[in-house]
């Protein structure tokens, strides 16, 4: 019951260990360069990717698995007509098909399919331009953040994920003696084999937003566990999940494994299809990524399974003080403008004393500090094809229809724009708006506006502010939360308020690092200490409870 | 933020050090010797417990925590009049003594907290005689059988899940500087503080039969995270885990924390305070050992909280073919007659070939192997003194219930009789029964019953009993298997079966471990891979969701 060395496994080890050690240390490292440069990836890469990505439009999706019939129901924020076709199945049939492939994937152990794994993420590397592509198109990304977000970083998460599981598959031998004294006769003696056994079929719910980010780190936390993976992508973001199976099944396939390990699941419209297979008795583990009623529904019917969900939260930034001003409005700026505020991380309630504030500058008004942020907004979104790099497009009509909405709560400090994109004409491209608010409007700042609006709350204090994140964030939830002050005992305030509310906080980002950003290896992704998420990813407790032991024992 | 050495920590580190290698390891290792010899604990050790116990009969139990009232609801198995009276409180009330307790413990950091925690064992291993006798008249195990399970092997198991909860904290560093090179300017630079937080008040749900092994698990696990903890014992066994909270109180108060970390919650009878503490909103972990519908309920309704549930199952021997007759019904027999059968881990189905089966003594009809094994409990129970010494007492009338309605299924290979305790006139002891059953009266055998019952059933073949074995662990779960075959491919299909179902599986024990029987820091007890249970006792997943890390950031 030894494993032999596998091919894939030497191929990759040191990438594996590399990320073993960084999943301790949780300093940088990354295994995929975030820059599309071709002095990285090669004069052609790009033109090569987008050739690929074009090749799939209007025609039918290469993918052999089970299939009844073919759908597509993307529509590219871009405006770009994608009319890819995809197989097509019911949930049994998709749930039986990966049931059959199980066994082998599991009697295979944990270093062939930590290998394989590796392998799949290498391939999916090698067509990295080709994923961007899909990723851009289908979520309205910008090209270079579609790059990073949905290629390299994903990757990165997905390698981290590998990383945790394999370490807590292997922190047992497979095999142990065990040996006790018995008194004046021979030592008791067994030998204990411990197998490492997935839970079932695990299905993977993608977003619109982020496609592979989001999605990677729980699939493959599953899939390298044993676990035969069903990957519903969202019915408007199906590209780049569909790539990313058929380039895992192509290496699951090679290295000697039932490709149907990884099923694509899209649905035809009001089919439902998600639902009615986080509820089938075979699917064991479900990851979900998206909205709050749909991950509560998740949690409280899907009880056959694990559910780890993403869900929406009210992400806050205290404003106390700052010794560079206009570092704080150009950072926030940024954070606001990229993707048009439609990250999960994106701060939605800025909370800045009524009075204003202390700066290097000066005293700052309240709407002094409001407009220093807007300003940056209205700097970068102010040449269309400058700006539509950093906002890329709207992702859809709901997004929309809540910047009209927002138009009735308050006074705008900054209002949003329609964008006409200079290159894509059918692109729905809008810059944020930020509205002023009153302290006691929680009707309004207590729910989550998705999309690139965010509030200029008027509090008494600094003091006021954190009751405020103390009390929305742990009600509602967040992924994210920033202060800045000059002052310490605020900062520890704050760091103490999150740790009561369980967010994680940046303090006085002023430079390259955004809130809304987090870096594989070293920063956790949500916290699952409130509830904007149950789960973090990635930790020990993400991937520990995708598989169980089973031991047998006989006397050796 | 760097902790302080602590001398409760410094006082334990070999020992946790030690049970951190144990767990990598999974050989044989233990903390606190299971020989009650005064050899090993002293010459007064036992005399000593056994008046301490005596001096909390008749009287109000020494806690000195929040209560309005006082309650006593414990009736030996023995027929000794305990009236032990707790001090009693409401849900509410035992919440916000607990939830008050936990910044402080949180901000201690795990060192302190583990250092404390192995305090409380050392503390209680002192005691260990004194529980014990707890242990034995609460529950109606046998003394020596109290002193090890409810003692030694407690204290291990709770170790266990201490080292694997204290490996699963402190993985990470508590802050890391990430450093990101940034073009041509200077690196981006962040430290990051990554806090463990606990996820709240912790509920323990404790068991009638073992109110200290099946607790100690989850106890220390959630307290040791951070986590304040309510004992909510069984109404019938609470003197064991009121000893618990009394010294654990009395160390933590001796370490400078709010007693209140840890609290004991006994009920009025139909007070249903279980159910109302695991529905309350601060209430985050619960865990559970106990009937399958409680647990169940536990897990559909105690939403808000993770829950950790061991339940019943259908614990299942298959016998195909022995080099060992005698040994196999020495073995077997001494299963069944352990504390009568009232153990989770007690084999009820055993499924033997109606054709007979091969032995080191020739042929053995269906009859002669059911019958081997009858004959063995009858010699072990044949004399009073001798036998209640293993066979303890019945834990409750339910026990004595199924013992009447099992008369009524089918033929007793061995019928159950009532045995006057020599020593103790007042104890409720009953001897084992197996009865005959035919493989087509699944709906006798298909269900739990627990106590001293056990089914010899007759299959087709060794292939129909692993058949049955899939299907009804599979439906119903099981805490064990065990296999006896002089065939290899026999007991490798036996231990597919048990891959497949999720159930831990023993191969021709002969000789002095059993079945029913698991080793701290070598076997895992539970799979959680079948309905019997929904976790292990202990691994990675025991523990890794009992806190959350919240991180900070700042530029460096």
């Amino acid at each position: 019951m030894t494993e032999t060395p596998h091919p894939l496994y030497d191929r990759h080890a040191d990438t594996l260990n590399r990320a073993l050690t960084a999943i301790t240390e949780r300093g940088y490292w990354s295994a995929y360069p975030e820059s599309p440069s071709p002095r990285v990836y090669g004069e052609t890469a790009a033109a090569d990717g987008k050739a690929a990505f074009e090749a799939y439009l209007n025609g039918d999706f290469p993918l052999d698995q089970p299939s009844a019939d073919r759908v597509a129901t993307e529509t590219s924020p871009f405006g770009l007509e994608l009319n890819v076709r995809y197989p097509h199945a019911g949930a049994d049939e998709l749930v039986a098909a990966a049931s059959a492939a199980l066994p082998a994937w599991r009697d295979a152990g944990p270093q062939v399919r930590v290998g394989v794994c590796l392998e799949i993420l290498d391939r999916l590397h090698k067509h990295i331009f080709e994923l961007a592509n899909a990723v851009q198109f289908t979520s309205g990304q910008a090209f270079v953040m579609a790059f990073q977000a949905g290629g390299a970083h994903a990757l990165d998460r997905a390698l981290e994920a590998l990383a945790y599981a394999y370490a807590e598959m292997t922190r047992h031998p497979r095999t142990a003696e065990w040996e006790k004294a018995a008194g004046k006769g021979d030592p008791l003696r067994m030998t204990k084999t411990f197998h490492v056994v997935p839970r079932g079929v695990a299905l993977v719910i993608g977003c619109n937003t982020f496609p592979t980010w989001n999605s990677y780190p729980g699939l493959f936390a599953s899939l390298v566990t044993g676990n035969p993976v069903v990957v519903k992508p969202h019915p408007r973001a199906v590209l780049p999940l569909a790539i990313t199976v058929r380039y895992a099944r192509e290496v699951l396939a090679e290295a000697g494994f039932d490709p149907n390990l990884m099923l694509l699941a899209p649905e035809a419209p009001g089919e439902k299809l998600a639902s009615t297979l986080a509820l089938h008795p075979a699917v064991k583990i479900v990851d979900f990524t998206g909205s709050t009623e749909y991950g509560d529904w998740l949690e409280a019917n899907a009880r056959q399974a694990a559910v780890y969900t993403e869900k929406a939260g009210l992400n806050t930034v205290v404003v106390d003080s700052t010794d560079d001003f206009a570092g704080m409005c150009r950072n926030l700026g940024f954070t606001l403008t990229l993707y048009s505020g439609q990250m999960c991380t994106t701060s939605q309630n800025i909370l800045i004393p009524a009075g204003g504030i202390e700066t290097d500058q000066g005293h700052k008004s309240f709407d002094e500090v409001a407009g220093g942020i807007a300003a940056v907004v209205g700097k970068l979104t102010a040449d269309p094809a400058r700006g539509v790099e950093l906002t890329g497009a709207i992702v859809n009509d709901g997004v929309l229809e809540r910047l009209d909405e927002v138009t009735k709560v308050g006074e705008p400090v900054l209002e949003s724009r329609t964008v006409e994109h200079p290159a894509l004409p059918g692109a729905v491209v809008r810059t944020p708006t930020i509205v002023k608010l009153a302290a006691d409007d929680t009707a309004t700042y207590g729910r989550e506006w998705f999309g690139p609006i965010s509030f200029a709350i008027a509090t008494d204090s600094t003091t006021h502010s954190l009751e405020i994140m103390r009390t929305t964030v742990g009600e509602k939830g967040a992924l994210t939360a920033a202060v800045y002050s000059t002052d310490e005992a605020v900062l520890d305030a704050a760091e103490a308020a999150a740790v009561d509310v369980g967010v994680h906080l940046s303090c006085n980002l002023t430079g390259g690092v955004f809130v809304n950003q987090s870096a594989a290896f070293s920063d956790f992704h949500g916290s699952g200490a409130n509830p904007a998420a149950n789960a973090a990813l990635t930790d020990g407790a993400y991937v520990a409870n995708r598989f169980r032991i089973v031991q047998s024992r006989r006397h050796g």
